[in-house]
Order: C-alpha cells, then structure tokens, then sequence
C-alpha cells in the first residue's frame, strides 16, 4: 500500500536504499515450472549499468544478483522470488543533508517522511530501478517468445532519427552507445554529449517503445487498459514525464477521417493509430509508444567530474522495456480469467 | 482484479453497460462525517453531459443520480456509497452486433470475452465515465477546500490558446462551450466544428489540467508517486492517449540547465519545470500536466446526424478533473499513514 | 481497503445499511460466459428469509434483487455485476438513538464513526448478509457442478443430532424448521426455541459444513490457505464466534498417531482428519467444518413479541454456504495461474 | 495474489525455502520515525527457536537477521524494510522425494505445482513463520506500548490448566518450557511429551491468547472485523486447525440472557463475552481468544530421533502472538482513516 508493489497478478514488491546494504525484488505470482537462473537476471541487469562507453559516467555499478527463493532445479516453484543484489561502491560521504538538490526529491521526501536517509537519494535514487529490471527479467521468461519488447532513443536534444525503423532488436539498439540507433544521429548525439560533459550541463530526450507480438485480448476495459497500466509503469520511473501512444501529442490534431485509418490486412475495425490497443484492449497489432525523458538534473562540479551521465536516456531504456515486460505478463495471467 | 476499481484508499468501483438498466459506482474508504448529498453528485454529472450547445450531440443525458448507501442525514458514514443512474433514451436498435466500428473498442472485446453487449458499445462506452464523475464529486467533498483543480482546451485542431491563463475557475472555463477559454480561439473552433460535423468528420485536441492548493507530501516514492497515478488515471479515459506533465515532450529537448530552473520564493530545491511534483511527491507548487485527446472514431452517417460530437474535448474535460480529484484524495489518505 | 470487498480474483462489494433504500453487491472478477438470472439469486435470497415457520420472526423480507448491470441475454459479460435489493417494511421508528444495545455493534460503531446510522444496526445489522448470499450465487455458478455445500445445524442449545449424516443435500436440511436434519433432534429444538421465544430468550449453536466435490489444488500455500480464507470469511459473519476443521477443539488432544490416520482407497499421503486440507490447499476428499454461532443479543421484550428469531442458526446456514462458494470460485479461479 | 502477503496497510511478505539459501521478508507500510533494529527482531527469533529444554527437538536454528533496506539510524524510514534469515544446518539429504509424508502438504503441493522442492517441506516448512515473526516484532514497534499480547498453553492433551490466569507476562509464560503457565501442569505435560518423544509419537493442544490495552474503534464493519482477521492470520498457520473467541465452542449453547451479561465498569453496551470485539470492532476489553493446535504430524522413527518436537504448542505461541500483532497494527493504521 505504501507503493512499494506494482502489478496485480505478478507482483513485484521492491526494496533498497541507495546506500543501504542492498537493493532487491520480491516477485509473487510467477506460476511454477518457468525456467529462471540468477545469469538470466544478470543480462539484464549488465544492460542497465553504465561505465561502457565514455559518454556514462565513472561510477562502476557491476551489479550481480543472488536468488534467494522461489527458485529449485532452474525452475521457479510458485512461490515468491527474492532476489538480492548487494551493494558496493558506495561513496556516502559525498552527500550533504543540508542540501536540497533543484530537480531531486530530497526536499519533497523530508517533507513527507520527516526522518530521511539523504545519502544519494536513499530509496529515490536510480538505484531503485534494478528491482524493476530484476522484475523485468522474470517477466519475459512468462511471456511468450513471440513477444519482442524494443525501446530506443528516437531525439536526444534537437538530434532525432530519421525514420522510424521497421523491424530493430535490441542487439541492434545496443550496437549504438547511446541507443539511437542510426549511425549518424548516434555520432552527432555522442558528440553533443561529450560537449555537455565539458560544460557539466545535461540533455533529455525521446524513446520510442515498439512490443509484438503481444496476444490480442490483453488488458481489461476501464481501469486497468493496456494503454492505461503502460503509462502508470513507465511514468514510475523517475526520469520520465510524459507518455503518449504513437505521436498523441500531434496526431490528435488530425481530422477523425484521417486518424481512423484501417489495417490493411488486420481483422475488420482495427485501426493504424490505436497502435496496438483498442479500448484498452490489445488487438494483436504493433504496440508503439513514445516517452518523453528528462533531462538529469545533476549539473554543475558534479557533472563534470563525470560522476553522472549527461543523459539519462540510454540507461531508461531497458528499465522502460523491464516496466512493459511486468505489465503484459501481469495483464496475460489477468486473461486466464477472462472465460469461463 | 477485473480493472473496474480504481484506488487503494478511497476505492471507486464503476458498474453498467451502456444499454443495461444503470450505471453507477460504489466508493469504500470515504472517511465517515463528510457532507454529500445527491445534489453534489447531480452538479457534477451536470457538467458531463451533451446537449448544451450547437456543437454537441442531441442526444439528451439528462442523468441524475441516486444515494442507495453511505449516507446519512446528509453525511457520510464511513460505509460504502452505493450510487445509481438509471438508463434512459437508450436507441439499441441502432448497433449491429455484426459490425466491428473502426477506433472502437468491439473488435478487441469480442475477440477477449466472446460474450458482448454490441449495443453502443456495452460496458467500452463513454457511459461508463458517469462511475468517474461521481468519484470525483465525492473525492472533492473529501479535499480541503484550497485543492482547485481546472482542466480547459488548450488546442483542438489546429487552434491553441494564445497564453496559457494564469489563473480560471471551472467558471470561467465553462462560459465558453467549447472550454477554451479565449473569446477569439472558442469561436474559431466553433466555427471548425460545425464545418467537421457537416462533413460527418471529428477532430481532437490537447487538454491542460491545472491543480491548485495541493498539500506537499502527496505520493510514494517508488511506484505510487503522483505523476504515475495520474498518468494511469487520466490514461484509463477512453478519448485519451497521450499524458504529459507540462509541456514534457517539448521541454525535454532543453538543456538540463534551462530546464532545471528554481521557483522564486519557494523552498530550495523546488524546480519550476517539476511543475509541482518532485521525485514523485507533490511539492505544494502547481500541477500541471497536458493530456492528448484523440479525434471521435465515429465519422460518417452518424456523425452528421448530429448523434455523436465532432470533438469529445469538451465533455472529456470533467472526467479528467474527476480522475484527478479521486487520486489527489486517495493519496491524501495514505499520507496520514506517512508517520508514526 | 475499508473492508466491504472480500475476494481477490472473484470480488465481492457489499454496499448498504439495514434501513436505507437499499442493499446490494457488486461482484467483480466473474468469467464471461456464466449463465445467470435474477432468479438464481432470488432463489437464494429466499432461503436466508425469515417467515418460514412459528420459530421465526414476523418479520417479512420478502426479498426480491434487480441485476444492474454485467448480464446480458443471460449470461454474464466479464463485467461487473451490480445486484440491488430494495429495502421494504422498514420499521425505523423502532429504536432509540441513545440506547447501546448489549452485544451489538452500537455502541463500537459510535465510538470509531462517530456519525452513525442507529436504526435497526445500519450497516452492522444482519441485512449485510444479503450481499453475501447474492455473492454465493454468482459464486455457485461459477463451481463446477460436481462442488456440493451443504451446512447443517449440528446442535442448539443442548440438543444435538445423535449421528454426523453420511450425504446431504440442502432440500434435505432445508426439510426441517431448525435445519437440524433429524427428526427427533429437530422436534426437541423447535420445542426449546418456543419456550425460549415465550421468555424472551434466545439460544446458539453449532453448525457443520460439508463441501464436496471440490478439485485439488485450491488454496495458496502460506497466507490464503484453504482453511485460513475459509475461517475469514465465516467468522465475518456477525452471529460467528468460533471456526474449526472437523472438531479441532477435541481433536487436537489426541496422540499424532491417532489423529493422522491415513484415508482409505486415497492417495498416499492423504490424512483422514485434515479434512479436505492438508498444507493449506485441498486434497479432493470432503472439506468438514464447524462453526459456532452466538445466541441472538436481542432478549426481552422485542424478542417475545417475536420480532428477532430466538435462534439465528437455521437462517445463518446459507449465509455460511454462501462465504463458502465466493472462497472456492476465488481459489478456483486463482488455481488458473499456477502453472506455466 | 499468490497469498505470501499478509495485511492491508502495514503488508508483510514472506518468502523462502526450508532448505533454500534464506527465508526472509518485506514488510512495506511501516511509517516512517519508527525506532528499530536487528536486535529487536533477532530477540523475537529467539522466542521462535527450538533447543531450549529437553522437550524440543535436537535441531540447531539459531537465527540472526539481517535488516537490508528501510532502517537508516536506528529509525524506520517509511520505505520497505526487507529482513533476510540466512539458512544453516540444513539436511536436505534426510527427505525423499518420493515419499508423501501423511498430514502434510507433500502431496497437494506436488498436485497443484508439479514442480516442488521436496526437501524438508520446501516453502510448506516452518521455517516460513519465521517471517511471521520478523513482521510481528516490526508490527509491536509501532503498536502503542499499552498493548500486551500473550498467549499460552492452555491445554496440552489431557492436561489443562486448572485457572485461567488473570495477568501474564511473556516472561511468566517463557518461565515454563511447555509455555503453560502453571507449575503442576507444566510438571505433568513435560513428563507425558517425554513418554510421547520415546514412543515416537506427539500431542496437540489449546493455545489462549490474550490482547490488553488495544484502543477501542480497530476493525471494519463487515469483512474486516477484528475477529475475522485474527482467524485469517491465525488459521494461516499450519499447525492450526481451530480459532474462538471465548471458548465459543461451549459458551453458544447457553442462553443468551446469561451469554450476554454486562461488563462491570464498563460503557453500557459492553457485553462479557464479546471478549473485545462487538459488531466485528474492538470495544477495549481484553480481546479473548483460544486456538486449537493439531498434534504434529511427524510421528515414527524421525520424532523418535528428537529431530521434531513431540509437541509444538510451545513453539507456536510466539507465532500466534506475531499474527495477533501484524493485525493489530494494521487495523490501527487502517483507523487513521475513518473520520474526515
């Protein structure tokens, strides 16, 4: 209740301050028989890190997990997981309790919770999202194969990609350091980064967020829709502030009879601009999304010691795909109940 | 689990298809001691429902509604608030349950429960944001009187207000029918409707919600936090598909350095682009966030017939300040349990 | 989260205060696809209402629900089911707002709501259980046929019935006045309950519920045992004061070797004494529980003149097969997920 | 949803294997300035462990935890405390996969799950109360000092208590190795457990748990009374298999005019035998309840190694009391809301 859980069938419960002894995830509602090893979760935890490319900062955050339930023979039991990654590298003396950081929660959170554990953020730093990544990774092991969840930077700044890309994986989104994934906006991007760094300022940007494969019948049809469960996950996370389907903010200038157009080759009602959800609901088309990012308020000395990232973008998006991952497994288990 | 509660303190559950005999809500969690009558929750219905001007349709909704539980004497009594608007003017003759409209939710619905109510959309009707609005009007009862929450057009079509307004009441936003409120843009997009209703066409927009007077210390810190709470109330609305706070999408592509500027005589660490939410956390500054709006999907015949608005924008707007109440008292609730 | 819904995948609303307009449920969860009426329901609103014999209250109840929402052309839409009962012969003169009656809710209530509804209990009086019954049967449509739930009266006051009947179905129990399935047994307590109603007096006793038919599997292994929700849901029942499986008050106090005897021609490992449970979750084999019920509070004057029944138990028995129904369907529908 | 959480408002999950690397918990709604720390919590775990006296099992589990998140200084910081008890001594090669040992959960679990961690009952051991005890000495943290929670051996076999005892302390009953607190009684029941240890054989009994000082107004009205989750939470552990308030199980066959007798001193309305709870709320009495515990199931060659207690009444005291604690603190915040 205090907000800690998220989903309703497969709950992730995480936990952990920033410089506390560890950060975790308990997931509950994993049916039994997946197959899941702590090497599955830490994939997926080495593509949320920095320090692999020289526009991320210095900070070494070489995260590894431990299970410590829920798990028997490569196979989950249906019962809760726990999973633990210890921390490390932990520099608490360089932060002042005094100082309320512009952009950050400190100031909002002693508000609230009086007593605060001010070092790095406590429980609201960006530490936080490996619980979501932990979750994440399970989450895709419920799903099915066919679903492909692919986030990349589509504009960091005023440098955008050209087209959108037709079909992209994220071995191909990876190949980019910043995850834009054209070769020449990542150079352009790169360099604008590193210019940031020298002047300890900061930029934020777009991610696009493409899922298929997704079953049609996902999501229910008032409080919980597809679209509406996507956009409460990844506005949870702290770098982000706006969610749209598609290109909403634009394309919803446009005259009904041009918005509306049908699927060519898609069952008779299904619309090119639901992007993959009609009345909350999944209709098994190409679920696209757009998240506005932004930028890291950490500027100044820190900055440019190279202590954060210019840009947070490239981190966000496996913890944006890890948010999609938890919620289309969470709204596949709802549909089991769906028919009696 | 079904998605038809919203909240974890003060708990809506919405009921009733669009044909069926009602519509309603039960709301559990309302503190006992508030006063409410029926009136309230008929004022604010009242400000949801079509028929006012040219620009919408002559469909009449003329609900009202009634207190089945909860009340007493004309205030609440901490049990759960039954309440019902019964069915009227209801034309089922008009759907075919053969065919699957474009942009609606049928297709998805057939497709997920097999069994459906066809009939003007069933249960995925605008209907059932009736169970919103008298959340919201109970919510309100429930805020202290210094929460004003105004939505209004910002852009429908191609025109915007010219400024953002300082300061509205729902007053003011309700003299202009189209809840634009600029004498010149209203009559602009009056004049655009009438043409796109003549042509069977629709047309949608960009809704700005401003909230006032909010207490600091509102959200929880990780999955909770007020920005993904709204994000996910706002989302769940049939018309809308994009959320942002402030004008996120734009603003994001700004220096860290522009975009993280402070508040004059605020608190320190109070960023004015955090437009009042702060790691997740309202910091007693003004909310304000922008919601897409997509163009009505019916087009054609019965849009000229006058039996649908070209342009929801209108009549989504209390629905949004509905949802934004019910969060804002939910979490105001889970605050008292912020400390020993 | 203010206590009126009980279940996690079948939900159950209870909504309504003794002397208002009405009562009524919402049932959230329920699969798409379930044939159901109206008079489904009435058919077990009518075996909770007094007025079947010289031992019961005058009172009549006559009850009679309306489905608002959540069927359509009888069968259910996945939606919720908003059911209302309206309130009749309320005689609400009858009690005085400054009496706290001895063993009811009154004078508990006044203290934590401080704004109450005093007439005839409001939301603590034994009109709640109408929720209940309409609850468990949506719940028994959902069971497979094979599931029977069959409670009984085991004893009143002093007279109990001489043997534990081998099978029973609720025609059979419902055959006797006091639902004490044996004829002697049930023509002594028919005679104790006149004497009792005469002084003004009232009396408890001891019910037993047998399920049958129950698959495998149900139940969660720590927190929502089989045994655990059961007890819950039973002794939320106002009149409840004591659960058991099989007669664990005596029981226990046999040696482990007595106590855990295997069950004949069932799989290894089955114990005749768990009762239908081992571990929490159902084994197959016929689920025993007893169940004490209080004596009526209502003594004196209002008992004599015959307006509360000398004894609750005969019109308790459906409410507790109806607690048993929504736990079943719940598990059931939550055994969906255990596996991959 | 999986059932390994317990609670509304202050919601502990467990987690954990009997031979799995740890068992442990999260325990997420705390409020924040709560003073707290492994030694509290390691003190509770030692009240849980066996090895204290001659009648306990030779298994060694001294336990320590390790608090990971949501402690900073001593004091609770309103984010989720995670608590893990790392696992020693374990003998995985004593259990056969094989065998379904009778009254436990071996063979409904491998029904349900298909994949199970067979080895000393997996997630299914009682080793799992260890989280019910981090979260009950988290839960007694924020109870008000003038609650005392206390439970004792009431019965053990065919050897009771002769009085029910009017003031106890925990340590008055952690004076006794049978934790019935009577010098006679313990005399007898020590001496007929060891003849049972030799035997091979084991013994139930009947807990009393008695609750002082809880403030009045705790408990919602219909599904979330008082009594309803002190039998949920308490049922929910294994070895119980009956809960009353009072000796209800006697007690409703009196009449109810000398059932329902007053309290002396006390706000009229109060009646004796609603031993603290009317109408499903707390009135401030003491709260009165008994709890029957089955013999262990273990009997033969294992319980004639001493490698299970012959009886586990002793060790499931402290459990009960958890139980009693975690709801008491959860209804306590859940009061916070009640009035506006």
């Amino acid at each position: 209740m205090r907000g800690n859980s998220f989903g309703n069938f497969l709950v992730l419960t995480s936990f952990g301050e920033s410089h506390g002894p560890a950060v975790g995830a308990v997931i509950d509602g994993c049916p039994a028989g997946v197959a899941l090893s702590a090497e599955h979760i830490d994939a997926a935890l080495a593509r949320r890190r920095p320090g692999q490319s020289i526009i991320t900062s210095g900070r070494r955050e070489d995260d590894h997990c431990e299970i410590l339930s829920g798990v028997y023979e490569g196979r989950t039991l249906g019962t809760p997981i726990a999973v633990v990654v210890r921390s490390r590298d932990a520099r608490s003396g360089d932060y002042d309790p005094n100082v309320f950081r512009i952009g950050h929660a400190d100031r909002a959170w002693e508000d609230k919770f009086v007593h605060r554990d001010h070092r790095g953020g406590g429980r609201a730093s960006g530490r936080e999202t490996i619980a979501r990544v932990i979750g994440g990774a399970i989450a895709e092991r419920i799903l099915p194969e066919s679903v492909k969840i692919v986030a990349f930077a589509r504009q960091i700044g005023h440098v955008a990609l050209k087209a959108t890309p037709k079909e992209l994986t994220r071995a191909d989104v990876d190949a980019f350091p910043t995850r834009c994934p054209e070769r020449m906006a990542d150079a352009a991007i790169t360099e604008e980064l590193l210019r940031l760094k020298e002047q300890g300022d900061s930029i934020g940007g777009i991610v696009e967020l493409h899922i298929d494969g997704v079953p049609s019948g996902l999501g229910e049809p008032v409080f919980r829709k597809a679209k509406s469960r996507l956009s409460d996950g990844i506005m949870s996370i702290g770098a982000v502030s706006g969610v749209s389907l598609g290109d909403a903010f634009t394309e919803s200038l446009l005259p009904g009879s041009e918005f509306h157009r049908p699927v060519a080759n898609a069952p008779s009602g299904t619309a090119e601009r639901s992007y993959g959800i009609q009345g909350g609901i999944t209709s098994g088309q190409r679920i696209i999304m757009r998240v506005a990012i932004k930028p890291v308020s950490t500027t100044g000395t820190m900055a440019r010691e190279g202590r954060h990232d210019p840009c947070i973008v490239p981190r966000v998006i496996p913890v944006i795909e890890s948010m999609a991952a938890l919620i289309l497994a969470d709204l596949q288990l709802a549909a089991r109940l769906d028919n009696i």
